[in-house]
């Protein structure tokens, strides 16, 4: 027998999270996820999941009955729509421009599907027409996949464009609104959109560990009509939903009672604050954040119309260290932003205001630690000339 | 736009759970996860993660470096094993004694393992005669898999017996301890385990949602043999491990922090009570509410030798109806205690004293509850005498 180590209990720092997630979790939401646990199949705990249903729609603004949090991070989620809706030989069209388009590539590939991939620029939107030409010269592709809002690069796909596109083609869509599900306009129902994903942890402002998802009629009957088992146990969408399904509550997995307890609180605040409000207070905070960040000399990556108001990519200028800036503002500010990933690794960092993280607050606190910050780098800034600009964009 | 719906915060019932987990959080546990939320990136969550493997370490007696917490239900830590330790074609042995056990062997097809089942009666432990035949009916089996604690059934199986006979024959082994650890002896270095999955909601008493996993060195050597790659992205042991390995921490998903706050602090409870004080713990009061059931004239299914202390199936006798007596428990007690799962449902209920459930204070206002529930569907039952037997057993 090892002997028993001496650690201590972990009490982690208070930080302001404006990198691309998680977001800035409210006390009400803390508090929820400390309540007492119950069972999994408690009839208390079966009707907080029907609320949770309702509320998720609500955020997806649909009415499908398939709308439940899957127990995982947003890669799962990601992971349940290709291997439910992906069977080996499924042509499926993805767009890539950034990480998370890669990512969708690689579970086509990891599903036996047959991969046709469509790229596009890093902090691009995904172009339609590359995406009808594709859908062209594949009349037989089956799905297209894409994501709303890259989170490596703050850039916004056209959903409502891209969806009618594929259906023209007699495509089915699976959309990654892991970055974008309460942040920006997204109607899944008026869309059409077949099958969606998103995560806890970004616009929704819970803790990071369930992914919402969506399933439309047309992605319901693509997986009823399957040939082939679905090839992971815990994400086959004919056993979960005996769980999630309010007549049946059949035992599949143990759901991570406390982590719903939060996304539930978390929903209940969306819904007390409504979307439109959210959307707008979002765009509020980030006109105001970009007049800051051009006052202090800094421009975004992505051009005007496809800016993210929830993540900022933020071009790093010549002459500035961009691992430095973030180490500064973290260990000197307590302000978390985010590095770039994959191809932009070193030449951008990102900004999230997700949630409530998006506050006139933040954005303040923000532009007044990277003022302080890039003066230490020989950064020629005027004092309180950002937030100056931040104010008049508010006002 | 549909409108927002009007639902409140939700707030739990408080429950002394009793059934095969979740078992009860202890108050520490659900502060720690009431914490402030940092990034999974951040340094200081870094050192959380480091101390957070070396606690499992503790838990599982292993100095195996790939110890971590995979990001979702135990269900998952199941499967992670299976889509990296098995490859198309790969003959694997899956011992089926319970629900746990059919669960390996669907996991063994949906990763295209070529499944051979050795089954045993459902409460009986897996037969190692039955094992070894097996074993050398097919000298070409890679794998042999098996429950330690059949949740469904609260059978024990000997580990350390079954590891041996599978080395003898040169195949590795996958084991099930979601219901063992921290409950009985477990030791993963000691009886040579390859791979070994659990869950935080039963002997860890922690919320559910996370599955601690640990693999030896001969497990991560046919990972990395692999021909062909690992059916899930989420899952893939060569990914995850960039970012839960000390120098790397590349970004892979985002950890659901909170969550893990949780479980590091219920291991730190763990390590400050220390293994065999827990193992004792669990012991005593296990046979004090054996001692209490059967003054009640109730039996248990498995028979003495292979019984888990944190797990009893009580058998349901004539003329009781078992839903009645979990749904009074519930309702008129607020205790929770299990149904019988698959071919023993209605024919058991399972009660549960795992982790800070373990307690006498549980076990006699369990006996007093049941005691109670009985009387009024006509079972005979002394009042006062099932708690008196249980202090004797103490005594």
């Amino acid at each position: 027998m090892s002997n028993a180590p001496r650690i201590s209990s972990f009490q982690p720092p208070k930080r302001i999270l404006l990198g691309p997630g998680p977001s800035d979790v409210h006390q009400r939401v803390l508090e929820a996820m400390a309540r007492p646990t119950v069972g999994h199949l408690d009839p208390r705990f079966s009707e907080m999941m029907d609320e949770m249903k309702t509320l998720l729609r609500y955020a997806f603004q649909t009415e499908n009955a398939l709308t439940f949090p899957v127990s995982a991070p947003g890669s799962v989620g990601m992971e349940s729509c290709f291997v439910n809706l992906v069977e080996p030989g499924d042509k499926v069209i993805v767009c890539a421009n950034g990480v998370f388009g890669r990512r969708m590539a690689e579970n086509v590939k990891r599903t036996r599907g047959e991969l046709v991939l469509v790229e596009d620029a890093w902090g691009k939107p995904v172009d339609p027409h590359k995406v009808e030409d594709a859908l062209k010269a594949h009349p037989d592709a089956k799905i297209l996949a894409f994501v709303h809002a890259e989170t490596s690069t703050g850039a916004q796909s056209d959903v409502k464009l891209l969806t009618e596109i594929a259906h023209r083609h007699g495509a089915l869509v699976i959309v990654d609104a892991v970055t974008s599900l309460g942040c920006v306009p997204l109607l899944v129902d008026e869309w059409g959109v077949d099958a969606i994903y998103s995560g806890s942890q970004k616009g929704l402002s819970c803790t990071p560990g369930l992914s919402p998802v969506s399933f439309g009629e047309r992605a319901v009957a693509k997986i009823k009509a399957r040939q082939t088992p679905v090839q992971s146990w815990f994400m086959d969408l004919n056993l979960v939903l005996g769980y999630w399904d309010d007549a049946k509550r059949t035992y599949h997995h143990t759901s991570p009672i406390n982590a719903l307890y939060g996304l539930h609180e978390a929903l209940v605040m969306l819904a007390e604050e409504g979307l439109e409000a959210a959307w707008a207070r979002y765009r509020r905070n980030h006109l105001a954040l970009l007049a800051g960040l051009q006052a202090l000399g800094l421009e975004l990556l992505v051009e005007e119309s496809a800016r993210l108001p929830q993540l900022n990519a933020v071009v790093v200028p010549e002459g500035l260290s961009e691992p430095q800036v973030r180490a500064d503002m973290l260990n000197l500010h307590g302000i978390e932003i985010g590095a770039g990933l994959g191809d932009l690794a070193g030449k951008i960092f990102r900004i999230g205001l997700m949630g409530n993280s998006s506050t006139p607050a933040n954005v303040k606190a923000c532009l007044t630690a990277l003022e302080s910050v890039l003066a230490t780098q020989g950064w020629k800034v005027e004092p309180g000339k950002a937030v100056a600009a931040a104010e008049r964009a508010w006002a």
